[in-house]
């Protein structure tokens, strides 16, 4: 049987993952680049590694709610692209990449100057791989986590019209 | 024992409900309003009623993704708001409204001239609000499911500082 | 442009559905009558049609959460089982059937003398199958919605292992 | 601003709870036991601290579905039961515990002799705690992940009738 300890129950399951296009992250900034919507909301690539995915955005009116905070659709717009290029990451040179679904919660208030957002793939599969991704505000030294997101995402083969 | 027939349970559990605030209409418009991330996007208001709110943008390539469809974020963040103000049109006129969480199905590629979205009240309660949203691509004279969400939208009472 | 009545925006996106499999209704009553844990529960089939699925269940004490309420894993394990054999009504006959995810809301106690699950497909496909679900409580004459799930189905296919 | 090492990206949102009732863990235990369903499905406690309890099953062919793994909807009730009372464990003594919603994507099909099943608290909050869980399926020496959750769960005060 598993002896589980404290640690061991409390750890993510993260795990190291061999990447099958050794050239994953070229190909991902690549298609990053070709988000339109990433440059008009101001979302850059913070770092790309096999299975993981980083983002990071400054704070913007033009994306705010009622209130004065990002909305939730933009930090799920940067979520959805870190989960998404997390899971492409993973998947063979002639994959195109497509979210099946995905779950925000909204833990906090998008409130600050600088967010950060991180994707990472949970279990990835050769159609479909689970990821989660967490976002987190910061003003200055320290920050808060606002979001949590888990999505499925598709590898399509086969479709050269959808290749990036 | 209820005597379920195909239409029965077939039937989207609709309901046509009783506003607690009278000026729901203009409530709704004005905190819409605030929301700079809805003219920023592009996204308009098509219709307030108790419980159920429409909004509609048109394709913009900045918001597009790499394949040159719409963005899921952006979608999701034209459900949330018509889910949230379906749920804020049915409270109180001292509470103010935040998203807990949503889930997006992507159905189909965003891929159309014009969109359309509607949030509907699917439970009110004092605290937590239930709700569902769907949103279509239209390309001219018919229309295609894009995405569905179901969102939980929470009441704030006494939050004077987050009224709207 | 779609003209969109107050019914039409309304309306769910309920859809006739063309069964690749003819005997469609066999084979998903066969499944079911494999999954023990429906006769664990004392979940039964009411009715099977293209797309769509009814379940039943009558209240039982060993089911219940700490206020004497019937646990919503319990109403969860009765929805996906809905949901992903009115995925499974509508895959061809070599298909396997396996739930990929689904998120439940729990709108209110499922409190009452019976219960009813009615899963329904939202948009068939290939290899995904958008689905959504609605679990009610009913105590005579009268229903009350105490659920409802989003749930993404998976077809298999050349899987002979997993056939049903 | 945050400097983020591939550590510190990985890091889960995990956090040491400073629980309000000092008697945490007996409110746990006595609330878990009145849960009926986890006796009938042979669900154990196996740790609670505070915002974190892991539960375990065996195997037992009474709880399957049809290719003879555990249900996705018992993997799912001892998920929820799981993020419950970890959210339980950080309430304050006079609140009732209740689930909003959840959503359970299954990673792997539930197969083996023995699962076991963590809780814990992302986020907790006066009316609702964010919480995520974990299941593990194990046959000895190794375990595998089959399925990750993400629960809202809300606090209930002053419902004297709904207090365990």
């Amino acid at each position: 049987m598993v002896n589980t300890t404290k640690k061991d129950m409390n750890a993510p399951p993260t795990q190291i993952f061999e990447p099958r296009d050794p050239d994953f992250e070229s190909k991902v900034r690549k298609s990053f680049g070709l988000q339109k919507v990433m440059s008009t909301l101001g979302i850059d690539l913070s770092s790309v590694r096999a299975g993981e995915v980083a983002l990071r955005m400054t704070h913007d009116d033009a994306f705010t709610q009622q209130h004065g905070f990002i909305h939730a659709g933009v930090t799920t717009t940067a979520l959805d692209s870190a989960c998404a290029y997390a899971a492409f990451s993973l998947m063979p040179q002639d994959a195109a990449v497509l979210t099946v679904e995905f779950k925000t919660s909204l833990l906090a208030p998008a409130k600050g100057i600088e967010f950060h957002f991180c994707g990472q793939v949970l279990k990835p599969g050769k159609t479909l791989t689970y990821t989660q991704g967490y976002a987190w505000a910061s003003d200055g030294p320290h920050r808060v986590l606002v979001a949590s997101m888990t999505a499925t995402i598709m590898a399509l083969h086969g479709r050269s019209d959808l290749r990036l």
